[in-house]
């Protein structure tokens, strides 16, 4: 396939702007879809924070309310996403027609408002660049941001700022990053997540180019907490960062990404659009590893809380929050028992990736499982480890998978796949505008909505206009 | 356990009506929970048709969705249940603490608003009876009417319309709604689904005593749709209904029970509640048998838009949908694959359970599968049959394995188990009244608003009665 034959003209989000969204007349809801009605642009938004968790469909919402619980309570307690559910997104792709997923044809439909097939990095089914959210925000003089858990290319925060026909071109995406630019200006002024490896390169020192052209770069979390520049690239991670639980302390959480991100990006008198991920909730879903799922869910949850609490105080932020996907056929219950307890999940204090690194490099097998589970193991549990230890080939993976199998079993957790899966995904919004939320709406509508309340609709003349694109992208991957 | 024990007092609904409601307030809405307000009885509603269905977890709207849709389309077609979406419940039950729930447990608490243990029928966690929605509409001299495809007295129906320790005392349940009367009155009116082995006992024949005291009592869907008397017994099965697909034309589809419910209830002055089951997506989750469960979802949509066409024509009907938990682990996506395709699901004309009853009783296999399933199949797929039918035992339950696994694998569904899971499941909601259930609730909740909004406040006075209940239930089968 030859990249060179993606068109370079960006069809501007406006031009895509037709599909429907719901109303909710009082006592009589209905939602009309695909109905060509447009929302106005609400004059009372002047933010828009949009949380992405990767992969986090229904199933991780209740199992983490359920983590989260009080056992001394007879009710369950609410999670901070809890309070602001207002409907459902459809997240199906164009992929084998209409059917499921992946986080690029995901991402592009919330940020561009489109339809395309899995891969598609904001380009749309002939490759043609689409508009996206944040680009819109930039040409209204707006701050914006992006901040994840997965390297800063990966292909949701990719979706936002890039354009690319795959989101494997990770080095081409970290390019779009720095070349290409909205009225003379770069377009994310907050990069914050992992991904050194993209920005440091043999062939070309992105890092030091986004320094020369006034940007903070800053790799560790007193650095990133010390700096008050209003453009900053922070990464923390050669590739995706650690997982909540696996982190050291030179490593910022999501929400000390979020509020820092926020600090800068709340200087502008314009406003701001900052996309948020959760990245590796998904990661979690695809290794079929509860632990680590629960992890992230509450790294996501407390990022959640940074925004809502800026929202809170702000009173023009809107926040809006979901998922791309849902990731692993995450099932709270198998084999016939009805039961999923989370208490053996709580009693793990790393992911099981990281004791089956310790343990493949040589570790002790139950010195290692007895360190990092506080739950008294049977001698079969750690059978099943030390027999993963003695394989020939893929060791770490099946000392990681031994482990899983113990917090599988005895939390009452099912997997159907390392894939995602299909259902709809939960949607919450607060703030401003976020009664437009209400019920079920496809995944390209949030994208529009999301647009059209933050951009006013009397800005949209200049819609026509098309970005400069720096053409000289010889250097993407392949693969 | 000994039944005797259970003491007789009914608790009144609004004594436990302690649980929170939501409130939406504009643009910046926010949820909580167990907050102690109630909502006012709504002068605009008379009558609450509330549609449970039985293991209708999120996924089984999606995966309906895209069953149903017109794939000549770009877009997702939306199914009648979309258009209404407002939120969702968490289904978790008082077993092991707070876990995953079975039908009895979630009926209770829908029906009178309290958690309790898996298996209860309308009592608290000391077996004490507590008072059902149901129960108050006929307190307010309302028509009452439960619907459903399983027999008539399981668990989610008797939830609503009786009260006992175990869900399992079938015989007990079908008395409860024949003996428990309420001002002299039997309290439901309109009695419609399968069960004819429950009433037409050797030790009692409920039936002919439901006649004696006035009432229609009819087998077959002719009888049913010639009859106009108010109160009526219609069993079209010796326990559950044939699954959708599988009927002749002797059984009446869940909106045929639905509609002919409605014409009878809607002749009340008074007003009525009617609950309808699709009682058989749970069975059909339990069997992991996806063709089943679109068989089902479909029958329950039928049903759905007949109540939602009576709504709107009526003007003060409130329609709530909503499921008591999910079954099986259904997911749109297994071994890795990003696919979930309808199009084999389609093609079956009749369920797994049909095709391997008539194979196991000596039909051919190849010819069985061909005239029931319009897709060319494998020799590997037929073989999987063939080998089935060669099973030394279980040789019904083996053959539908076999042909469920072919389904399974072309559509790329999995299953994690064949109990319930434990999601928080979609609420729909249409009419006066129905913005209270926009965002999460607990399904105690969801009871304690149906009740609130069907009862006037006013009425509250009389809350202290107790029901006359018949204490000769010496014959209730124990198991």
């Amino acid at each position: 396939m030859n990249f060179k034959n993606i068109k370079k003209k960006v069809i501007p989000f406006a031009v895509v702007s037709t599909l429907a969204i719901s109303s909710f007349a009082g006592g009589a809801p209905e939602t009309e879809a695909k109905s060509h009605k447009g929302i106005k642009g609400n004059d009372e938004i002047k933010n828009v924070i949009f949380l992405i968790g990767d992969g986090m469909g229904p199933v991780y919402n209740t199992a983490y309310r359920s983590f989260m619980d009080d056992k001394s309570t007879p009710y369950m307690e609410e999670v901070a996403f809890d309070k602001q559910l207002l409907g459902q997104q459809q997240t199906y792709s164009w992929d084998h027609e209409e059917s499921v997923t992946d986080s690029a044809a995901a991402g592009t439909s919330m940020a561009a408002g489109i339809k395309t097939y899995n891969g598609a990095i904001s380009v749309d089914m002939e490759k043609q660049e689409v508009e996206t959210v944040l680009e819109r925000a930039k040409k209204e003089e707006k701050a914006t941001g992006l901040v994840s858990t997965s390297q800063v290319n990966h292909a949701t925060p990719a979706s936002f700022g890039a354009h690319d026909e795959s989101r494997h071109n990770y080095n081409a995406i970290a390019d779009d990053y720095f070349d290409e630019t909205i009225n003379g200006e770069r377009k994310v002024d907050v990069i914050l997540g992992g991904g050194t490896k993209y920005f440091e390169r043999e062939d070309r020192d992105l890092a030091g180019e986004f320094e020369e052209a006034g940007y903070s770069y800053v790799t560790n979390k007193e650095d990133l907490m010390n700096d008050d520049n209003e453009q900053i690239l922070g990464l923390f991670g050669e590739k995706g960062m650690d997982k909540m639980i696996d982190r050291d302390e030179d490593t910022p959480s999501l929400a000390d990404m979020t509020t820092t991100a926020l600090d800068r990006l709340s200087k502008d008198e314009d406003g701001f659009f900052l996309m948020v991920e959760g990245s590796q909730i998904d990661w979690a879903g695809h290794d079929n590893d509860v632990v680590a799922a629960m992890s992230e869910m509450q790294d996501f949850e407390q990022a959640y809380k940074e925004a809502i609490e800026f929202a809170k105080k702000d009173k023009h932020t809107l926040v809006v929050t979901t998922a791309d996907h849902s990731t692993g056929g995450f099932a709270m219950g198998r084999d016939g028992e009805y039961k999923w307890d989370p208490a053996p999940l709580k009693a793990a204090k790393r992911t099981p990736d990281f004791m089956a690194e310790q343990i493949a490099e040589g570790a002790d097998v139950e010195e290692t499982l007895n360190k990092y589970i506080d739950l008294e193991l049977t001698e079969e549990e750690i059978n099943w480890v030390k027999e993963a230890k003695q394989a020939e080939k893929d060791k770490t993976t099946e000392i990681d998978n031994a482990i899983e199998k113990i917090f599988d079993l005895r939390s009452g957790t099912g997997w159907t796949t390392g894939g995602h899966t299909g259902e709809d995904v939960n949607v919450y919004a607060y703030g401003p505008g976020s009664e437009n939320f209400i019920g079920l709406h496809d995944n390209t509508e949030t994208g529009q909505m999301v647009n059209d309340l933050l951009i006013k609709q009397e800005d949209d003349d200049d819609e026509e206009n098309e970005d400069e694109h720096d053409e000289d992208d010889d250097e993407r991957e392949d693969d």
